[in-house]
């Protein structure tokens, strides 16, 4: 039987799953394999494909990883049909048995943060979220409304704390009280998490942290030991293997690695171009095996 | 014939107006006039109760302000019918002369943010607002997606730099290199500001300044000559027409002053209750010209 606990829910897939891969789920309308894509571009048939796309890649990873991390933007991009399809698809992920973690960095006060908690944590709420990202630029008062909706719902919520793109650095690197801002928020996170702890020792509220800052992994690694770490920039953004190796624990739990335009759009990397645009799935299984072969490794 | 620049369309709709209300939108199932909320709970049936009460909103308050701000996160705690009923919202707020802030905090990097903007900005994006909220933790490369789309489509982005809630220093007002971050992301708005600047000397990018910290309100009015400032904490958060005074420039332009549930549920403000229920839309109308009297009185 499944554990409540987000935390814990997470330690347990990614035990069964054998590897921390998660897939992120960008659908692009013009790198689609254009068998999926279609004629219809309007917004209500690039929904269509989105849908069939990401259900796709979802039908190749349920059995291979963890979770998904659909990104709320390419989504919202289309207007309604979008949101439409989204919450498709965040269904097709959870009955296909993968934890699904939106990722939305949303933010704002008070009861307004309710209401996005509301909609998108938990099965009840309007997208069902197992999880989601959120920005803390708004303070403590900002996060609370979504730490108390995942933990009555048994979801997450993973704050940004160091970034992964180039610009990242220009307020968080910033340095306030002999520390970063970055580490800052870090502390707090960790003090959320250590207050709901879950049985694998990990609390409900997490970190994204980027794989293109190697140190700072490993001092954010150290610094939240209860927070699950949500690590983007795998792949594409240039972070390798051996770079997210000190993002995990002792026994290999603790992170999630994000991969997304080089898994869903590996029939484009040259390596898997054999498979051609009609067998754009198995390139996905293989970009997927790959990954995971090369994070067991670097974890071991 | 209206100007293309976004900081120009919001001086002559202030001027025109006489006032600098902003009226936020933030439907709330509870909160809504009987008549209007009806019986039917679903996510279905309260998305058309706020598209209507929004409809209802906008029918009265067009004639007297410059702009609305629908909260995206009520629309979206609905789930896919909230955005739907946001979509008509913008197009109905659009069509009877408003401008459309949408308030959505959003943020992200390099081609998801242009996705978002892309979504959310210009009358040819998924959801047609002539502005957008955004939050700045995620550094330079995060905003000038948005800064270039605005630039592009006479639309405008408010960058969150000084936020109205208690906790919102907890992070904002950690001091580095001897100034408060806020004061670092309100120097970088700056930047952006006067790269785009309109004949209004406003630029297309502006900044969330809160009005329950007056003397912020005033360093940044003074720090950020070129950008419009939207000013929420106002009514119901505690700040009052004196406390605002310092947002506005010398010919009483450069601040917007947004109230949302002292306009929209007037009805409840014992001062209003006269008015009854059914008589909402009056209590709105009465409690939105109050406001922009008490700031015509602040502000000369």
């Amino acid at each position: 039987m499944e554990s409540e606990h987000f935390g814990d829910r997470l330690a347990e897939r990614v035990k069964q799953r054998g590897n921390p891969v998660l897939v992120g789920l960008d659908p692009r309308w013009r790198q689609l394999p254009s068998g999926v894509r279609g004629n219809d571009e309007s917004p209500s048939g690039q929904a269509s494909a989105y849908e069939a796309f990401c259900q796709g890649v979802i039908d190749v990873v349920a059995p291979l990883v963890a979770a998904v991390k659909p990104q709320m933007a390419f989504f919202e991009q289309l207007g309604p049909p979008g949101l439409t399809a989204l919450e498709s698809v965040v269904r097709y992920a959870r009955s296909h048995g993968l934890l699904v973690i939106l990722d939305g960095k949303r933010n704002d006060i008070g009861s307004t943060a309710t209401a996005y908690a509301g909609g998108l944590l938990g099965s009840e709420s309007g997208f069902g979220g197992d999880a989601l990202t959120v920005s803390p630029y708004l303070g403590d008062d900002s996060l609370t409304p979504f730490v108390e909706r995942a933990s009555a719902t048994g979801s997450g919520v993973f704050v940004l704390v160091k970034t992964s793109n180039p610009g990242g650095g220009m307020f968080q690197d910033l340095i306030a009280d002999g520390q970063p801002v970055y580490r800052h928020v870090a502390d707090y996170v960790e003090q959320l998490a250590s207050q709901s702890l879950g049985e694998a020792n990990y609390g409900c509220v997490g970190a994204v942290v980027g794989a293109t800052y190697p140190e700072q992994l490993a001092e954010l690694r150290a610094a939240m030991p209860h927070s699950w770490l949500l690590v983007p920039g795998f792949g594409a953004q240039g972070g390798a293997a051996a770079d997210v190796a000190h993002a995990f624990d002792e026994e290999g739990l603790g992170a999630i690695i994000n991969s997304s335009r080089a898994i869903i759009f590996a029939h484009a990397r040259p390596e898997f171009a054999h498979y051609g645009e009609t067998k754009w799935q198995d390139a996905v299984d293989a970009a997927t095996n790959e990954m995971a072969e090369q994070l067991r490794t670097a974890i071991h």
